[in-house]
């Protein structure tokens, strides 16, 4: 099964076929209760997309036998990951202004997988993360994603300085967000092509990205002993603050 | 131990100490490497309020030994629970209309947690959950939080169709938070006293009290085939948004 990986969870297997991923076979654990709504939903999509689902009695698999998998499983090809120049250009053909999520250094699988889809409900354009110090996007990151992660680009960066570089030479506003910064995310103008950037869950988004942003902002937190929110829940307040701004998500 | 609880992880015992929780005795563990500022924070007040400090070999205590404790971890008397009726007198005599989350059988501790964190952030006034169908409130409840838990009144109530009864006597308006409403979270007037509710992570609120609410809102999604944020982001979408439109955050 080289090149090839699993996914597993309801959520996950039906994000991967409404995306167009071709899943060669779906796999029930035999025990499984297949009455819940989400189930049948599942069981519909395969047939409608010509997916066989065969029966297993457990799953031996390692990687995925003490996670929450719900009792289905499947293989996939490889995540795509895209390069961020060659998805510029069909970006700026859309009628919208681009929202890009640059994520420095995020850790916590669960947390990737939310802020995942939240950019996608958000309908931000592509998620971009550096090749080091990042999860390692698979299984995991598909579930806490729930599927999400088929929607939208996932862009893996060697520098992310040269990449915020090449995003300002493209007009992108780079906007960071940080407990440090003294503009309210509310107070500063959210049109025309922004990039956000959110860092990491102990330490923050690196010094060297923070200088080269065109704006720090921050949420406010109204008590003063507990300062920061969790990067998850700051990402989804500031892209729906971008909607509400934009009238966008009045058009949806 | 009768009556007491364990915490575990260090922003948990911090949020405990800060709240003014008696922690009799901080437990090491030996080979914790003590070095970070989170852990001199945790040291240096531990000595401000005059808690010892015990080392360990190792944990044996079944219930966090595979948990992420990072190495610290202390017993407290039990959570308090309060009471809705008994706390709203003292809401009403603060400068500021009062915020409520009200949550319908939520059942994920993480997401139980980051909600806390963000109502506390947010400056809510209390969270309130239902006896039945939630997640009992502990130990993992308190690190989920990252310790916010000590910093907001949980109140626990037997009825939630009289406790909404209870809030729209007292003026509040109540609005839940559901896919299957037509009006935009940022489309409504969020001043003076409300109560949030949201629901269950697989079925939503129950209908009993999205009747009984003044208002239903719904964050909408771009992507139609992904239709539902974690509710913790749509707890903390909600929550800023309220913030923005009282203006509160510039007074902090």
């Amino acid at each position: 099964m080289k090149n090839f990986n699993i996914i597993y969870g309801i959520h996950s297997l039906i994000g991967a076929i409404q995306s167009g991923k071709k899943l060669k076979k779906i796999f029930f654990i035999k025990e499984t209760k297949k009455s819940s709504s989400l189930y049948r939903k599942l069981i519909k999509i395969s047939k409608k997309n010509n997916i066989p689902i065969q029966f297993v009695k457990n799953i031996s698999i390692n990687s995925i036998k003490n996670k929450n998998h719900q009792g289905v499983f499947a293989y996939i090809s490889n995540i795509k990951m895209f390069q961020l120049k060659s998805i510029l250009p069909s970006l700026k053909k859309k009628k919208k202004d681009p929202i890009l999520v640059i994520l420095d250094r995020i850790t916590d699988v669960r947390n990737f997988g939310a802020i995942t889809r939240t950019s996608v409900c958000a309908g931000a354009d592509a998620i971009i993360v550096t090749r080091k110090g990042t999860i390692s996007i698979g299984a995991d990151s598909v579930k806490t994603s729930s599927g999400a992660l088929f929607e939208i680009p996932i862009c893996r960066e060697n520098n992310l300085n040269n990449t915020i570089k090449f995003l300002i030479e493209n007009r992108f506003k780079i906007i960071s967000t940080t407990e440090k910064s003294n503009l309210n995310w509310c107070d500063i103008n959210l049109l025309g092509p922004i990039a956000l950037i959110f860092g990491n869950e102990s330490n923050g988004i690196s010094n060297k990205y923070l200088i080269s942003s065109s704006n720090q902002i921050k949420i406010p937190s109204m008590k003063k002993n507990l300062l920061s929110l969790n990067v998850s829940v700051a990402c989804g307040i500031i892209l729906y603050e971008i909607l509400r701004q934009r009238n966008f998500y009045k058009k949806n």
